[in-house]
């Protein structure tokens, strides 16, 4: 990626998690980003295509905070690799709180948005994969649509949590023990979760 | 309540549900209310004014189709009062869709706009409340702070799973299968989290 589109794609993302997605303008994203409108658009076709580009890289970025301290891959303890990675989503950090407050406001415009959802959609996809799979190594005896659905939570979960932090509605080491528990009680439900037909 | 007042706040809940808040204009929400604008003034004070009473709107009528088909209390059988209660959130009806929507923009909107902030901690409590007071009739053998974790989660779950339907990242149909099996979880679980000191 060059490194211009990537200095758009970080003020882009510097500017939802700021103002929001319907405060953000081209011409004054172009200005923080040091670049002209015309290479803005040369880049990214037009404000869908930029918010849709943006979201892609709020995605990555947050792969890339999970797995810090990580590089060398996961460790001989699942349980705790899925719980490290999933509680590096709600922390008290510069990136963390710009990342998620990013990502809670494009998925609530993609409410109004339909040109995100797809986007949206591929990205959420791409981290329920990631979860279900530490789950599968974790509890390895569930089926893997039952570490699907346990993962769809567990994301869902963190989607919530992390709204009512930012929102002042529970702070946030609180987010991070319910989330902890949750943690526990999905592991200790998956064996079960497979016959449950309800 | 005066029936001006509630004309306005149906208004307003549907306009912040076809537009976002960002896209309320006091003006325009007037007209469409069929009031003029001092009128508004004068029921609510400001912009803000209007926003935190539309939550408690929107919330209030959530405790009311939450209600529905239950209005001499709860049955005999508090584990499907439960579901049943959380259930309703997630409905293809014009009601609760417009009412999650509107509630999930506010949700989303008070990232940005602190003044919101108190009203929704409050109608987020009170929901929990409901809640922990559900699973603790179907639960009596746990402790009232693990009815209210499981209940602070099946909310979070609960927005996060409107919001992923709203944004077409799941069908209603599959998000409801994930909320049963959650409330089956938290409910097999519920004992058992009273000894968790995670």
């Amino acid at each position: 990626m060059s490194d211009r589109r990537t200095e758009i794609l970080i003020a882009a993302t510097r500017v939802i998690a700021r103002r929001g997605v319907r405060g953000l303008r081209v011409g004054e994203l172009a200005a923080e980003a040091g670049v002209s409108t015309s290479l803005l658009y040369y880049h990214f076709t037009d404000r869908a295509g930029l918010l849709r580009k943006t979201l892609e890289f709020i995605s990555d970025r947050a792969d890339r905070y999970t797995a810090e301290g990580d590089s060398a891959g996961y460790s001989d303890d699942p349980r705790r690799d899925l719980e490290q990675v999933l509680l590096l989503e709600l922390q008290d950090t510069p990136d963390v709180r710009e990342n998620s407050t990013a990502w809670g406001e494009l998925r609530a415009s993609a409410v109004f948005e339909p040109d995100l959802r797809e986007e949206l959609a591929r990205a959420t996809h791409a981290w329920v994969h990631d979860v279900a799979d530490l789950l599968g190594r974790a509890r390895p005896e569930a089926t893997a649509p039952a570490h699907t659905a346990s993962a769809e939570r567990l994301t869902v979960l963190i989607e919530g949590l992390s709204a009512r932090w930012l929102t002042g509605s529970m702070p946030l080491e609180h987010a991070r023990r319910l989330l902890r528990e949750a943690i526990e009680v999905e592991l200790e439900a998956l064996p079960a979760v497979v016959r449950c037909h309800c």
